[in-house]
């Protein structure tokens, strides 16, 4: 089974793909999508192709966005918002559900605690999936949220099996 | 040539086509797109299937979209701007150039006053769409950010006119 998990941002927008087959969880692959210049329209809609490239290219089973948070600069919540729509649109056309993960649960998903810093975070991605290189900081982050989301499909199929012997 | 303005909400999307011949617009259709359901990718999709479905109905060549009002709810204002990145994807899809306007730039094209009342651009829009039924608020905001787009295409055309007179 294969899990994207992706980080829209303003500028740039991170994904990256594993495979998770039980407990064996193993790379597959990551990159970024710019989208270039001013026009806010142009900008989304070269997201939206390079990611629909991108689910083409992999044909994921499972897709995983972060949560956002949101502050006080309204202007810039709308436009990560903008972004954001893209994210959630394309796993959606492809007929994938999407999980939603705080950024906090997944950092303590990856490293153990909710208040990791980025670098910490990278160290344990790297460890998890062992020969990664990341594309940059974004895809190393949509990573982190794969691998967040494949560690909450382990612990429901645990739940549900240990459901299952007790029954 | 026909225009399509688009008014993207939280719970509905509003659109309207208008046909603009020199100086004489009339109305062509309207209509709102309900994204329905708690999940927000699923919503985001419908909102995109059925504007996809407008634009291939009418096949617009103008598109316009209304800037929006941002605010210190971060949340809402994350919602809107998912629903905003359908309204820009669309017609950026479609090889449009979106253009934007302000709330106070479309009600002092309609009406005449930048801080007119939702009941007085509505009949306004009326007035200038002679015989046009309202599917709902938001196709009717949708046809009076058409409207604006027009009204500035025809200040652009006579500025350009004026200009080749004066060479």
């Amino acid at each position: 089974m294969k899990v994207i998990g992706i980080d829209p941002g303003l500028r740039s927008l991170g994904w990256g793909v594993i495979s998770v087959s039980g407990s064996r969880i193993s790379h597959v692959a990551n990159g970024q999508c710019n989208g270039v210049g001013d026009d806010m329209a142009a900008r989304l809609l070269a997201l939206h192709t390079a990611l629909t490239q991108v689910f083409r290219d992999h044909e994921p089973d499972q897709a995983a966005v972060e949560k956002v948070f949101v502050n006080r600069d309204g202007a810039g919540t709308l436009k990560l918002g903008q972004a954001r729509g893209i994210a959630l649109l394309v796993p959606a056309q492809a007929g994938l559900e999407v999980g939603e993960y705080a950024p906090n649960t997944i950092k303590k998903s990856v490293v153990g605690v909710g208040h990791a810093a980025k670098e910490q975070v990278q160290h344990m991605v790297r460890l998890q999936l062992p020969g990664v290189e990341f594309t940059g900081p974004d895809a190393a982050d949509a990573l982190a949220i794969a691998l967040c989301h494949a560690h909450h499909m382990g612990s429901a199929a645990s739940l549900a099996r240990a459901a299952k012997v007790r029954a």
